[in-house]
């Protein structure tokens, strides 16, 4: 019995090690089709959905765009995001906690990359597990509601380490919970100094110019 | 490679059973004490901390109260729950995405349970992982913040079929998120009927009564 935990810990390690070959592949795949992919993580409720519902939104009247959603259970979040007229699927991880790049590869079958300028990809929602897991993105983007407290990087560095952008979601709310711009620049700079900082909210459009711009840059 | 997942889930249920092993171990002793144990579930940024701090500064008035805080990183929490003048140890878990019975256990070392009347366990934060970790608590509270959305409970059911009270946090934002209580209420019913629901603001105490009852009830 004494042994299980690190025996955990090596299967894992081997785990990790076959998810970055797939990773790598689908980087690979990605950039040989010229499609960017972008993925998203948060906690749960950090408004991932809504800020991609925008986003496709906007984003199909110029460019090719599809999604791969991952959730715990139901199908809502593709639902809800094929009003955008974007191609959606989603994945249902069951218990498992986080996407990982054999489940994207598995959900992009039968599609032609090369049909598309973007895929967003949506993690489940978890500020600690997908931190792990390389799905083969170009970006991937952490997001945190004002409404999570100022102090979330610092207690979740893994995830925040290991994005390229930094979303400030619902910044419609700042004002009710006192958020402190400040503190959570100083935050975010403290695990992962350099890192562009975003505020938006999906629900007035503030700030959805400088996210579209992010997009479109890298 | 083919056998890492097939090999990942026969560890993990190992690990469970470890896990199980040791949380019944806690729960013997908590009883034999006479210690109530509660523990709390939630996404990052729900507020557990918020509402522990109130809860211990209530409880000490009255009660032998004492608390553990599980994070990846940073002591912050124990430090401001420490102001309550309970006594407070922080578990930093580093990458692991939740409290298992072992760290509770260990935590413990050298405090006398008997000494006691409540003994709170904030867990990580995060709605997936801990759901399957029994940390030998009487009484599993999951909090959901109105920020976060109705549909949590659907989208993330095996921590809301774990806990045994859900505690909606946050109310004061209610207006300004258009919060919708029938359709909580039955998305958490969906998932696990007939579990108390309860709402609160640790901000404003309202709903804080009903809570107060609720572990002084059980």
């Amino acid at each position: 019995m004494k042994t299980a935990v690190p025996r955990l810990v090596e299967v894992r390690r081997s785990v990790l090690k076959q998810n970055d070959l797939i990773a790598a592949m689908l980087r690979e795949r990605f950039h040989g089709a010229g499609v960017r992919a972008v993925s998203l993580v948060s906690s749960p409720g950090s408004g991932k959905t809504a800020l991609l519902e925008k986003t496709l939104t906007v984003l199909t009247k110029n460019h090719r765009v599809a999604a791969l959603v991952g959730d715990l259970a139901t199908e809502n979040d593709a639902t809800r995001l094929r009003r955008s007229q974007a191609p959606v699927r989603q994945i249902v991880t069951g218990t498992v906690c986080h996407l990982d790049a054999g489940m994207v590869r598995d959900a992009l079958e039968g599609w032609k990359l090369e049909e598309l300028d973007y895929l967003f990809i949506e993690n489940v929602g978890n500020l600690v597990c997908p931190s792990s897991y390389d799905l083969g993105e170009e970006l991937r983007a952490v997001l945190l509601s004002v409404t999570e407290g100022e102090d979330k990087p610092l207690k979740y560095p893994t995830i925040f380490d290991s994005a390229d952008v930094a979303v400030v979601t619902k910044v419609d709310l700042a004002p009710a919970v006192e958020f402190d711009w400040d503190a959570v620049r100083r935050n975010i700079a403290a695990v992962r100094p350099g890192m562009e900082v975003l505020g938006v909210s999906a629900k007035t459009g503030e700030g959805f110019d400088d996210w579209m711009g992010c997009l479109t840059r890298f």
